[in-house]
């Protein structure tokens, strides 16, 4: 039998899926699995990209351009317009999701063996299309004392070698919902123009900010407009996920013609998708009122529940929907497996994202969790008790003695 | 400014779509461009999937599994049982259209330095998924006077080094539209077996054969079941390239789970196109009936068409829906140009993709192009004329003396 390759070995398992055989488990016990694992939110698709689905008039189901269609590629840049954000149809291309966008992205701007920046705990998939493209991740440690706020200068200088070709940022974030400032993104521009590096910026929870915080781009800061590269998604934004539609971005005229060869390669992205987003720019701004404003609603419930069970420490994002708790805990790939596998509450349990996943050195996310509020608040109030007691009855928790809870990973 | 990466740099340009620019130029002089370049068919998608999206119920487009829908997969299973092929729904998973399938896979089997043998003209993108991968292919020639039949064993013999660890042929093919035989497979599987390679087998041309011939799937093949993979989509199939769905399938578990690393990294193929992939399973018999009729005509037309003009060679092919044939000029890349810059005929011009790039060397394609027969018998018979005329009207046809012609590249 032939070998795998060492990539194929090495590459992660997702840590926001790897727990799902156990999920699917506990189900067929009869036990209802709270899911705050994935940000798969359960907030409708707006009505117009649903309606172009409905009202879909084509007879062939043909690949658009490669780039993909202008049409849509020319209201997206209006989008953008309406963001801040200046660039033409030409800057754009259309990409199976941001995913996509990314591992081209990394395979066009880095040599094997390049390295990247990184603040970590970051989104755990840029592991994955780092190995893909052969590039090392360096993290840069922020801390959940200060919200994980982006650390200083120095701590990015004093990891810069000759090797260094990149900083990647997600903005707002996933996993911490923090939000960089316009004086911390320009703290990253110096660094970036100082020693001539991409940046690569994921701004796909945009629309998501909360108590009145607005998002800076990337795309927006000055003097590095050669060097930015804007990963963007209409997942959360829609929350159409499953549409796999995003977009590589960038001023850079040659980066856009290298990417477009690999865009050239895999034919075109998804044409149902593009059909679908480019409706869901008609979407009215009241939806995106009602979209924020639930979810404000349901981060307050989840973080300020987190916060009273004892021992647990959970900064209030300002963005995205996702944040970090620290538990009081052995191990957190262990915890959330056992509350798959050995804990219920009335029938409840809570599958989480272990943490350990979104740090470049696993041990360091041992007892943080990521947690997505996408769910209604009802089942985030239910969630929050089901963590308070299994907080009490988890052998490793640390104010009991830790039992063999490290040996059943 | 940052740099381009070696592989962005040296990632080819489609030879299918690179003359884009020079089609966009002559349509808006006015001229009509037939377009034989790309396998985009005009056949109508399937009623029943269209109609997937009509009645679309669900009010979230959510991931799916990284895997794909698991009733997509069992039903992509009984499909596969009805073509010969046993395989279960777990040994399946569902990809953003072949592309996918052959990159992940690529970069699941193969070192970066690892060689991979493809019986030329292959379908250039195998050079880019090669490239993003850092796989060298290694051509072994087929022949256009066989029609393109698969080189003797010894020829493969003779390629086979320490660092070769594939095989990938397609079949029927693009772009020759050879029907391999399971003489010819049983050769390749004994090339495969004693020197223990993975055989990829892109069969997204299955349907499609002409004659009375019958595909025979590399996944029939005994004594290799842990090496073959195949490669699937459907693209041609529906007629629905735009879906952007394929499959990744093998009997190797270790390899299934080193694709699925790769595929949750990508989160879940597209969920609109898997939608319309799964009803697409409910297509009547009558309508492939009807569609391969059809493409048998078209291939009669087109080739015997190309057969009478004066110093043309091309083959009849089996299956799919491409030929290649050789024409008397100085170059194919200045010809397919020339024809979309300085002919036309009564508004008409024709656009084909020069077969310089289904070659490892491109020099060897320099007198072939690829002609894909998607659109209607009148105006294959349109293409026809053109060609023939142009062929008298290009400076660099071979009967009269080579003029500026190279020089205009």
């Amino acid at each position: 039998m032939p070998s795998i390759s060492t990539k194929g070995r090495n590459m992660p398992p997702s840590p926001i899926r790897k727990l799902v055989p156990f999920a699917e488990a506990a189900k067929k016990r009869g036990v209802h699995v709270i899911h705050l694992n994935i940000g798969q939110p359960d907030i409708a698709t707006p009505e117009v990209a649903l309606d172009a689905m409905h009202k879909l008039d084509r007879k062939v189901i043909e690949y658009s351009h490669s780039a993909g269609f202008e049409s849509y590629r020319k209201g997206l840049a209006e989008y953008y317009a309406q963001h801040g954000i200046t660039v033409t149809h030409e800057e754009i291309i259309v990409t199976t999701g941001g995913s996509e966008a990314l591992l081209f992205g990394m395979m066009a701007c880095f040599e094997p063996g390049d390295e990247i920046i990184i603040p970590e705990p970051y989104y755990a998939n840029y592991n994955s299309f780092a190995m893909a493209a052969g590039v090392k991740v360096v993290p840069v440690r922020c801390s959940i004392s200060d919200g994980f706020a982006l650390p200083p200068i120095a701590a990015f200088e004093a990891l810069i070698t000759p090797r260094t070709k990149g900083i990647l940022i997600c903005n707002p974030g996933n996993p911490t919902g923090y939000l960089y400032s316009r004086k911390e993104l320009e703290t990253l521009r110096d660094i970036v123009k100082a020693h001539d590096l991409y940046l690569f910026a994921d701004e796909v929870y945009r629309e998501f900010c909360y108590d009145g915080a607005t998002p800076v781009s990337a795309m927006t800061l000055e003097g590095i407009e050669q060097n930015t590269i804007l990963v963007d998604s209409v997942s959360k934004r829609y929350s159409m996920c499953g549409a796999r539609v995003g977009a590589f971005i960038t001023h850079n005229k040659e980066l856009l013609g290298a990417v477009l060869k690999f865009a050239q390669a895999r034919l075109s992205p998804p044409t149902f998708g593009q059909i679908a987003s480019e409706a869901a720019l008609r979407t009215p701004q009241s939806y995106f009122h009602a979209v924020i404003d639930e979810y404000k609603q349901r981060r307050d419930i989840l973080v300020d529940g987190l916060n009273t069970i004892p021992g647990v420490t959970c900064p209030k994002p300002k963005g995205a929907f996702y944040c970090v708790a620290e538990l009081p805990i052995d191990d957190s790939d262990a915890f959330c497996q056992w509350l798959l596998e050995s804990f219920s509450h009335e029938g409840h349990t809570v599958m989480m994202a272990p943490a350990t996943g979104f740090y470049a050195d696993p041990a360091t996310g041992r007892k943080q969790v990521r947690l997505a509020y996408v769910l209604e608040q009802e089942q985030l109030r239910l969630a929050v008790s089901c963590l308070r007691l299994a907080l009490e009855q988890y052998p490793g928790t640390v104010r009991k003695p830790v039992q063999a809870a490290s040996a059943s990973r």
